[in-house]
């Protein structure tokens, strides 16, 4: 069957141009997928050709949720909304995966609102692969919902585990909340509550890792609240960044550094590649009953390529079914 | 007058001789500080001279607080704990500062018991000066206490502002908070509370920031609780060593590679040594009445040299007293 995917097409700081222009491009090259452009056809016209590839289509959505909107309201408030209509696609069966560079707020109170959630699942997570030095691992929540509980934690880790097992194909893997220190009785009350849940779970809970050891792959899946999973991530980006443009400045500080840099060109290449989050395309919403991919609202047009080719993997893997096939009815 | 630093030496993941070589070392450049070593006498004997100098002085203290212990009720329990010795001595103004590689916790609990809180404030918080490509900017809650209220950030903002300015000399620091994204209405319900009351307070507020900014100053103090602000400060630890390793790996893999690396080398020493987190030294733990500098666990005796001249740095500026004067009582 082919898979088909819906885009967002309005959602993002960028507007739909590189939205559109960016699932467009990827569509050209992938035509056993279609690709279905959710938004106002007014809007959209503008950045498409006059005839559409026969693998792409239109979906009209009169409305949109602003990125300074409260999300959850808006979401109810505006039912023909470019994420509602994208997610009644997935929900109809008219389509296998959302992508959306929309509110992440919006995103999640849709998928709610439509898809629901999991069987045994009181709230999704965002879910990526995090970079170390030895291969990724599974790092949420990144950014669903803030204010997690315990026993929320607890279901991240679950549903981590098994998008470790079935997405990355880790045997039994191991499972880890990111706290403020290794010993189990110090951290937030929610790290110490989840701590007892997951010694108490089938899982292969080995307990507490810091920050300094994110990017030495401290386990299969690292689990934390979004206040602290969001704030990591982004300043993962931010900070790799940084340390780039430093060593750009130091070569050209030095009076030998231009001959330096030359040589170092082709590793740093190699370096910054592997720091490309851009590849990633998004992150998956885990825990509802549907394939949603969160991307950067600041994704352009070559992420939102990503974007898609991530979200179609995604459908292609069918996640949800998995989580849902794996999950206990309790934590 | 002299300054007087009592050094917790029995703390720390590395056994007393770390701490009391690294102390040592320390004071004998610095013969205008008067150090008093605080923990064993039998314990610290081994590492010691038989001479001592003039300013240098043994404080006994029977017992220690183990870092597997429950802090607080350790520090209730064992009276003749060093850390509990070091901040009487604060306390009853024999000495300027306390500096320890103890338990956070612990540190923590035995600066509230002995020295007290500040008026206006109800939690210490512990603040770092952030690597930026603009220059350091306050960086708190590093990790004296999780599970902090919107109160909290409110008051650590107020004291990270007052630090601004007394230690960093910046005229009407801007404040900001860490937050999951930069709208208002976004984040943790802690985070909102806090939005509200420094809105309404006389601080430069420029509202949230988030993750990927921290590399760019985005604030002359920035607030968050310390399950985030201990996670980022100990990533970013982590994140650099892996960055610099990951670059040495790349020269060995090329051919070409130890010429590049030969070229690139003072460049390279340049960027680490800004990277270097032993040269600050520690934490200075900002809301207690007296001056307490808290370093890593893991600290060697050179890190453990740079936390006692951070330490007598800390107790000349006065900080406590500027807070106290600089306080309101409401936050």
């Amino acid at each position: 069957m082919r898979l088909r995917v819906a885009v967002d097409a309005m959602g993002g700081d960028h507007g739909p141009e590189e939205i559109v222009r960016g699932a467009m491009a990827w569509a050209v090259d992938h035509p056993a997928v279609d690709l279905l452009l959710v938004g106002d056809e007014e809007r959209l016209r503008p950045f498409l050709e006059d005839d559409l590839p026969a693998h792409v289509r239109l979906v009209q959505a009169s409305e949109s949720v602003a990125m300074e909107e409260h999300p959850a309201a808006a979401v109810r408030r505006k039912r023909d909304a470019s994420i509602n209509v994208a997610m009644r696609l997935v929900r109809t069966g008219e389509a296998d995966a959302v992508v959306t560079a929309g509110h992440t707020g919006a995103a999640v109170a849709s998928a709610i609102l439509h898809l629901g959630r999991l069987r045994g699942v009181d709230r999704p997570a965002l879910a990526v692969q995090m970079v170390t030095d030895r291969g990724p691992f599974v790092f949420l929540d990144i950014g669903a919902t803030t204010d997690s509980s315990g026993l929320n934690l607890a279901q991240y880790a679950r549903m981590g585990a098994i998008y470790s097992a079935q997405v990355l194909g880790v045997a039994d893997p191991s499972v880890a909340l990111l706290s403020i220190g290794e010993e189990g009785g110090k951290g937030e009350a929610r790290v110490q509550e989840a701590t007892k849940l997951l010694a108490d779970s089938d899982l292969r809970f080995i307990g507490n890792v810091e920050g300094k050891d994110l990017p030495h792959h401290p386990a299969d899946v690292v689990v934390c609240d979004a206040s602290v999973g969001n704030v990591t991530i982004k300043f993962f980006e931010g900070v790799s960044g940084f340390i780039f443009d430093m060593l750009r400045t130091e070569f050209r500080r030095w009076p030998l550094g231009p001959v330096g840099y030359l040589f170092m060109r082709p590793g740093l290449r190699r370096m910054r590649s592997r720091f490309d989050y851009e590849r990633l395309g998004g992150a998956p919403l885990l825990g509802v009953n549907g394939t949603v991919l969160i991307t950067h609202g600041r994704a352009r047009r070559r992420m939102i390529g990503y974007a898609v080719a991530a979200g179609a993997a995604a459908a292609g893997a069918r996640i949800p079914e998995r989580i849902a096939a794996a999950l206990a009815p309790d934590p």
